[in-house]
């Protein structure tokens, strides 16, 4: 991408540690970016980075056509679409409002349904991999979407990852991708920290059990991730326990809205609940085994 | 390995799946092996592949120093080392006895007791990967042992496999390291059917699901593995469905031994009953997805 192109403005609210991570992705690509977050700090790291802040989710809306929201759940959706000085108020007709946070697929069928009412287009696209990742522009994204809103928001996508899986032309068809992969990162992680636990527990030593298990039929990207920034006793928090325990959630009320049910998906989500309970919101997600600690005095290495 | 070089004959009781391709890798590398089989049909094929058939493990054990025992479980495992013409009838004072089948540890560590009293050597040594692995030498091994047993083991354990992971001295350590990696093992399978039958009820597609999930943080293994088979509607049986329901029941059994919660692996333990009560006793254990077919009525591509 030659400087000489002039992109369009692409909007961004929510430059956490994922929504910054796009900004500068974007930005790295040449699309001028505007944002607004509700934390000055966070304003200030996208200014940095060379975006615009702006004023409030209308401010950002008017200067853009496109508008990524990348807020934390559905309440924090609803509020920066629809709240005072919200997208709504400021996005030209035909604009469209790209959602990249976990959501019920249910919400987002019914923001794509409200934002129609005001003649905005809707993508759903959940993303994953971390900020790392969506500041490289591989993060994995699943998009659902009329195909009228991903034209406009090809470039914008191209630019955000190389890992797209467009999954239907339906909002909410993505966050339901999103959800199942999700479950499966919850229930994964929850049996890294049982079997860790147990092996620890039953005498065996941590590098051992992280090296037989990532050679053998155990071996899952969770166990990898988690188990071995534990066993190193990193302590950065890549990822802080309550999202992936909304998430999981997520699933479950999916999935009881289907009459489906899922026993495995509940069992890991009570050592989620658990390890909360034992005081980790703070912490990454990878404390789940101070769930199997709490109750055998496992000796931690 | 050039076939001047005389190796000693090596003893293997129960040429199955694992067992045959166990024997071929032996041969291939120049041991003489000698076996037995209760079915005639597997000492046809061991006996066309190479090896000696005997009458009985106690002839078998006559004719090596170390005898390897891949049958199916403890019960088997017992009836041949210490039943009329067992294995401890035939080996000379200071031979070994390999365990490859996975067993519960403090069967295991009991075992090596019991051979020690007739001046026998155990090597707790499970083996992962499946037939075509063990064939090809590339199986993992989990293994537990004294120097001395695993010194006179070397070469046997160095044609076998190039996997070898030596978890400790004591027989029982290789059959715990087991049973944490098939704790993980099952719970991903289960997990695996749940996230995939959950995501085709909620309309998304199989292949779909499988691309993103693999691409994503819920990649696993065993999801890799069982859901390509089931979407590629491979009717191979790779892996027998009671098999690691007895080895996902095995892990409980040692958890409750340690008064241990395994919440998720128990949860994941009632699916397999589930689908074995289903009738799927002679399936592969991809067939989990039945269990939530059965209530959910999802449609399967």
């Amino acid at each position: 991408m030659t400087s000489s192109i002039k992109l369009p403005p692409v909007g961004l609210i929510g430059p956490g540690a994922m929504g910054l991570g796009i900004t500068r992705a974007l930005l790295r690509r040449g699309f001028p970016v505007h944002v607004r977050d509700l934390d000055p700090a966070r304003n200030a790291l996208a200014q940095a980075a060379g975006a615009v802040v702006e004023s409030s989710p209308a401010a950002v809306a008017a200067k853009a056509g496109i508008v990524i929201s990348v807020v934390v759940d559905a309440a924090q959706t609803d509020e920066v679409c629809f709240g005072a000085d919200g997208i709504v108020a400021g996005l030209q007709k035909g604009g469209v409002v790209m959602v990249c946070s976990t959501v019920a697929p249910t919400y987002m069928s019914g923001l794509a349904d409200r934002l129609a009412g005001h003649a905005l287009l809707a993508v759903d696209a959940p993303i994953s991999g971390g900020p790392a990742r969506a500041e490289s522009g591989t993060m994995s994204m699943m998009i659902a979407g009329s195909d009228e809103a991903l034209e406009l928001c090809a470039d914008v996508l191209a630019a955000m990852s190389d890992k797209r899986f467009v999954i239907g032309p339906t909002p909410g068809q993505g966050s339901t991708m999103k959800l199942v992969n999700n479950l499966l990162a919850g229930i994964h992680n929850a049996a890294a920290a049982e079997a860790m636990s147990i092996g620890l527990k039953a005498g065996l030593d941590a590098n051992t059990i992280y090296d037989v298990v990532m050679a053998s039929s155990g071996a899952s990207w969770m166990f990898g991730d988690r188990m071995r920034r534990w066993i190193d006793h990193d302590d950065r928090v890549a990822a802080a326990l309550p999202i992936l325990t909304k998430d999981v959630g997520l699933a479950l009320e999916m999935a009881k809205g289907m009459q489906f049910p899922l026993p495995v998906g509940a069992s890991a989500h009570q050592v989620f609940l658990g390890t909360l309970a034992l005081g980790h919101a703070l912490d990454d997600d990878n404390s789940l085994i101070h769930y199997y600690r709490a109750m055998t005095g496992v000796e931690l290495p």
